[in-house]
């Protein structure tokens, strides 16, 4: 049986990033349908909604079926337009924002570009920083900023420390460095001189050595690095590690790296600075 | 005055981002109040739910003004446990199920774990593969990869190009490269030789030079480098470059990275390859 199609804009007077975290969260519950996804950002004036309007008609008379518009305008002027189409139209800004005034006892400022604009150009800023840091403190490079760290990821090579830490820089404004574990370390009784000053800060990723073999596989075919054997002894130690000096760990081989990046903060009690 | 406060907690299931992300958004139309966040994530079982219940109500006891949730739960049982709490409860999957199963004129699977999971390691896999791409290819490191680009973003030293493709990267999916235009570059009458063959993949970025004095200042302070006349003579020239070349171009001055990213999608008409 072929899938079932169905079209889907993702529309806002700004990114629409919104719109599609949150549009692609629900479609994510409906299987069997094949979606095809559209997104207009900076949807703000009415011309472009009169153009957005007409793309969606334009949807709907090729498909015979209403197109799904998500979206989030904060103007009601151009959502209106939007609104005026021949489409299923789920606007999460005019649904939320009337009963939040009556929770909040105060009226919404109706401003556009807020939800990921300029506000704070100090936010701008924090991320430029812990990019920065996280580049310049991946996989060992240096040493020197660890007391300015907020989390030390260690691992063996390839199990997620980089995109992990990138994502913490990047999205939740967190300065992450990490360090590789490797097999001299991981044979050693003790802690790398480098880390144990900052034992607190440590946060270990493992994954299974059957995952670990396959990545490594892609990156240095039929190595003795990317053997089978090699990985599941890397494992063993670094597991083994992380009980001995009772580091917290996480196992990556199921896990995205939202849930990564989740997950720590909640075991460490660490902040997102970022929204 | 005093600015009002408010507690507001995000919860999910899951990671929460979905939550956070739509909350978020809503909170930015509110002025004057000052939001206490507190993230909840992973709250899939009954015991987890009555412990987040309990930690709402004794926010409320003492505050004594009722906390506002921002939830998305797919299991209608736990998410009954948290809206019986002393609390103005939005849940942002509840709210849009329904009408959107009659939309589709299918049910949802009521799922948990879906929305960031590893629903398709197929992204997991290809995250990981455009970070290290961007990784390789940052700052100009490497040009051998420059066939498999999405995208290379061209500008001055400090002009945002690694944040952005690291953001491409992780959030997009999108294979992007940088090079950076140095001053030799920019005095010569035509595109680096590296660039040449892959001009319609360039995307240029520009800034103020007055931003750009203050970002370089902080590196290399009462350098010339960072010298405003020094970053004048730069963006001139580079914007000279860009309207001679007709490449496409955006001024980052007061654009946070979501805003380039989603306006470089726009304007090359390259497609998100992750939600």
């Amino acid at each position: 049986m072929a899938a079932k199609h169905r079209t889907v804009f993702f529309i806002s007077d700004q990114t629409a990033i919104t719109s599609e975290v949150m549009g692609q969260s629900l479609l994510t519950q409906f299987d069997g349908i094949e979606f095809r996804r559209t997104t207009l950002p900076f949807i703000n004036n009415m011309e472009k909604a009169v153009a957005a309007r007409e793309q969606i008609n334009r949807c709907f008379r090729e498909q015979g079926e209403r197109p799904i518009i998500f979206c989030t305008f904060t103007d009601p002027e151009i959502r209106r337009i939007v609104e005026t189409s021949d489409s299923i139209c789920f606007d999460f800004f005019d649904t939320f924002i009337s009963p939040l005034e009556q929770a909040l006892e105060t009226s919404s400022s109706h401003a556009m570009g807020r939800t990921h604009g300029m506000v704070d150009p100090n936010s701008y800023h924090c991320r430029i920083n812990t990019v920065n840091f996280a580049l310049f403190n991946d996989d060992g490079a240096s040493l020197k900023q660890y007391p300015r760290a907020d989390i030390i990821l260690i691992g063996v090579s390839r199990s997620g420390k980089t995109p992990t830490c990138l994502y913490l820089a990047l999205q939740f404004g967190i300065n992450a460095a990490n360090y590789p574990l490797t097999e001299d370390d991981l044979g050693s009784p003790s802690l790398p001189r480098a880390l144990k000053p900052f034992k607190e800060k440590l946060f270990g990723l493992t994954i299974s050595p059957e995952h670990l073999q396959r990545i490594r596989e892609e990156r240095r075919p039929a190595s003795r690095y990317a053997s089978l054997l090699q990985c599941r002894s890397e494992v063993d130690m670094l597991e083994e590690l992380y009980f001995r000096e009772k580091i917290p760990f996480l196992n990556t081989t199921t896990v995205s790296i939202e849930e990564i990046a989740t997950t720590i903060l909640q075991e460490t009690g660490l902040h997102r600075r970022l929204f």
